[in-house]
């Protein structure tokens, strides 16, 4: 099945989707976050299969997500790391794991404090919005979400 | 291409991207959050084929995102409306909104008080974290995100 191109999209949701790629770029993107960093880690925790992985990695550089560096061990394997942008996903992450339910296994904290750390709507005087409280408003139209 | 199934992956986030289904589905949130609510007008801002428009509005309400009611127009024609499930997805699409890049056409606002409301992540007791300072700790291994 062709995917769709939506790189000139106007929205920047489609353009997000299409930069990612697919499922499988995004879970490599969470091992990324969980400290894996070579092809036989993304392989051995995703099961996936090598073209894939290799296709889907190879994706991910290209748009910026990741950058291959030298091995932080000073072998020749050259290592895949999250670039800022690529970081910049940890809120995508965070509100997919938030939707899919808590689990124990998952969890954002302040890396200093060691807090746990949520994701919250505010406005910009810092005042909390409950997620059924938005509205989305686009060009020229606008809906409540409820 | 036969995707994955990710439905019973222990982590959230696998099992949020296995009930989405795929991109289009995503892009169908979207415009039910823009006020869309029948198949034309699904189609219409989409330009999606009908057979994969059929295909994805179908699951979003097997997995419970959508849900058909009466139109509320009084008319023979049923509409698709977010469930509260669905509704969630809010947290998502303004992740990827905020990831792919500022939109004057793309903007969440106080349904209330018209003011706009962002994303941001925080402690229990409040305290804004940057994106750069969290780190992700999953079971019995932690890593930073940087």
């Amino acid at each position: 099945m062709k995917r769709t191109c939506f790189a000139d999209d106007p929205c920047p949701i489609a353009r997000s989707l299409d930069t990612i790629g697919d499922w499988w770029s995004l879970l490599i993107v969470r091992e990324a976050f969980a400290g894996k960093t070579r092809f036989g880690e993304f392989q051995e925790s995703l099961g996936v299969a090598r073209n894939i992985l290799t296709d889907r990695l190879k994706k991910l550089v290209l748009e910026g997500v990741l950058e291959l560096v030298p091995a932080a061990d000073g072998s020749a394997y050259r290592e895949y790391r999250l670039t800022e942008k690529g970081r910049g996903l940890i809120l995508v992450l965070t509100a997919l794991s938030r939707w899919g339910g808590d689990c124990a296994e998952w969890k954002l904290v302040d890396g200093r404090t060691e807090q746990p750390v949520g994701l919250e709507l505010r406005t910009k005087d810092g005042r909390k919005v409950g997620v059924k409280d938005v509205k989305l408003v686009l060009a020229g139209r606008a809906s409540r979400s409820h």
